[in-house]
């Protein structure tokens, strides 16, 4: 049994699956991760997810532009993941923290993504009251959709949708409450979606 | 902004997405639909996500049968989701609390499943200690894989793994810390699973 500390390690970390739906499946992803640049991140893929670390700017970029390649596939595309930081039992291991914050990938194409979140601040007495107001937020953003059980609706264009994420994920903590986590996800060419004048 | 009370409901929710990676995605998942019975649990499917909610037995039941169902096509799939219960912002309304306990999907064919999971018990100080007690259950069922950043891997027999996941569910809550978040990640199928050797 480790012993349970506090979280003082600004590592962040996002586990995923990316799922394009199509038989071509293996050819997107290795597509994605081959034309991308992740050399700002620890990056590990097992047999069910990959989980990519490292500074929070450069997590949430790579994250992004990952999605964004294998959306312009025109493939339907579903991403699913945790942001995580502060975790009690995390490791020290596998850090990427001596990167500067240039960001790689610059990649600025439109695309119109329809996704949900949900924020939980662990250990936090107050969390109703954060999770209301990053709702706020993002309704500031100009991203909000709608509310749903167990989730909010996200929406827009990806840049401005991975945008309001960094912020909220920023804001939902505090030095008292450093454990975050964080679910998305995101539904990208889906037949369910009118398309941009859903934005 | 709603009145933040503790919630004392007993309603189970789970919020999940189900892609195969195929382009028959629409038939497979609409297939797993209609053959399986899910008049046990109120449903409502989005452009992201399918929500289920009723009682805890016919929640994972339903979660199971639909998994094992698009299982069954041979094609690689991926389910992701979330079960919650005793959100304190939740509503009381889209309840199926009325239903008795017989469950309604009993097919027992036997499917390999790779997963990952985390708990996230909310608003209680003790939640690292109950996440490595519910590791240590997973070894009990004879389901434990590995650990990870982030997450737990469990695998097996899909009636083994639903089974710990629900009784799991069940032991990382309590009368005092009553809103749990389990989030749930599997493949199924996958060219990167060496097949059933590997349970």
């Amino acid at each position: 049994m480790e012993p349970l500390q506090c979280g003082t390690s600004p590592i962040v970390g996002f586990r995923f699956t990316l799922n394009p739906m199509s038989g071509d499946f293996i050819k997107i992803i290795k597509g994605a991760l081959k034309e991308i640049d992740t050399s700002t991140v620890w990056m590990n893929t097992d047999d069910v997810s990959t989980v990519i670390r490292g500074k929070q700017n450069h997590v949430f970029n790579v994250a992004k532009a990952l999605t964004l390649h294998a959306a312009k596939t025109g493939e339907h595309v579903a991403l699913n993941g945790t942001f995580s930081i502060g975790c009690p039992g995390d490791t020290s291991g596998d850090v990427y923290l001596d990167k500067d914050d240039v960001l790689l990938n610059t990649d600025s194409t439109k695309q119109y993504v329809s996704s949900q979140f949900a924020l939980y601040p662990m250990n936090n007495p107050d969390y109703m009251a954060v999770i209301y107001r990053e709702v706020e937020r993002a309704k500031e953003h100009g991203v909000w959709n709608d509310s749903m059980h167990y989730a909010s609706g996200i929406h827009g264009d990806i840049h401005d949708v991975f945008a309001f994420y960094e912020d909220s994920f920023i804001h939902a903590r505090s030095e008292e409450h450093r454990h975050l986590v964080m679910t998305v996800s995101m539904s990208i060419n889906s037949p369910s979606h009118g398309g941009a004048e859903n934005a």
